[in-house]
């Protein structure tokens, strides 16, 4: 992978830092590599979006998470926490749908809860995760058509989180299945940067991740 | 142990149903049982107040998670998110401190992030999780003093969610650290009956626990 192929790849990447346990510090390292490598987004928890706003000013956008990890808050709540996290400074908002109610074959509250984090989020990015792993096939091809729906920017195919990352199959069935006005995003699931780039070649128009500068460093450093 | 020592453990239950994907069928049964078992609570995601607060209909109360699992949400969301759970029909929020800020020695941040939820929910029981399994015991045993000043009716050790269940050594130095006017919950870490009588020998006031009833019906169906 060449120099250029690497770099349309940073481009694409969301630098993901939601540990529970991540400090301060942690989060201007992100954000100070987010510069250096010209990441697409940093992706960080409600509480450090102000901190990264402020430290980056402007140079890379940030992205919180919104009902994150498990997505079942209520929808007034996700709603508010949105345009909190839009009034310290994210432009980016990343919401988890609510699990139950699609296992309740309940989609109207589905698209209810992601409709209202799309209007206090207006005029910003919105991406809607599915959980894809907590889903069967009917499932995710139903979730493909309510975000599609739902005026959301992406679909996200996992939190990331707890293990739960992005597949090759599922990506191949969301861009299959999603109408072409959303774009399409993984998280996890980039073990090598071919990961990355094999993602990217199925349709994925970002990645998120927490390792993809790591992988990229490792590369500068062999030389290869 | 008998019929009479099994009853007061049942009292001392926060009968829980935290996975992402129980269904309404799920909680009705949890409501259900709870119930039948005379439980103090059952502990229930926002999403699904309103659902045990109208089936149960006062008979057990309702606790309900505050930015869980993971606490770092902002605290205007959090205290929001305890207003919109009482109004719903939650009569006990169980929060979660923002650990992070713990890891920064941010202890300012702690404490004020527990009075904004606090606040919103006066009158009604505030339960504050410190997750000790992130925890230094130096850390541990400041979080004791800060949940002490912060007018939580309780602490509690653990979100029980990924495996993060209390230890007895947690409850031993939760006992020995925390000021007397507040009362002690632990979650998780309960295999058998007796596990959750040695907590409360220890001074457990509380138990959140998703399978204290199923221990339960084991032994009466054994007729132990």
């Amino acid at each position: 992978m060449n120099k250029e192929q690497r770099q349309a790849l940073l481009a694409k990447a969301d630098y993901t830092l939601l540990g529970v346990t991540a400090t301060e510090a942690d989060y201007i390292k992100l954000c100070d590599e987010a510069v250096e490598y010209n990441v697409a987004s940093v992706c960080v928890p409600p509480s450090r979006v102000a901190l990264c706003a402020n430290h980056l000013a402007g140079r890379v956008p940030v992205c919180a998470v919104v009902g994150f990890p498990n997505g079942y808050m209520d929808s007034r709540v996700k709603a508010y926490e949105a345009q909190v996290a839009i009034h310290l400074g994210a432009t980016e908002i990343d919401m988890v749908i609510d699990i139950g109610r699609v296992k309740d074959a309940d989609f109207d509250y589905v698209l209810e809860d992601i409709r209202a984090v799309r209007v206090a989020c207006r005029g910003y990015v919105l991406n809607v995760i599915i959980e894809m792993v907590h889903l069967t096939l009917v499932e995710k091809i139903k979730l493909c058509a309510i975000v599609s729906d739902s005026g959301a920017d992406y679909i996200k195919t996992s939190t990331g989180f707890d293990e739960s990352g992005a597949t090759f199959e599922d990506v191949a069935l969301i861009c299959k299945n999603v109408q072409p006005h959303v774009k399409v995003k993984t998280a996890g699931g980039i073990t090598t940067l071919e990961d990355a780039l094999r993602f990217v070649e199925m349709g994925a128009n970002r990645l998120g991740t927490d390792r993809i500068i790591k992988l990229v460093q490792g590369l500068e450093g062999s030389g290869y």
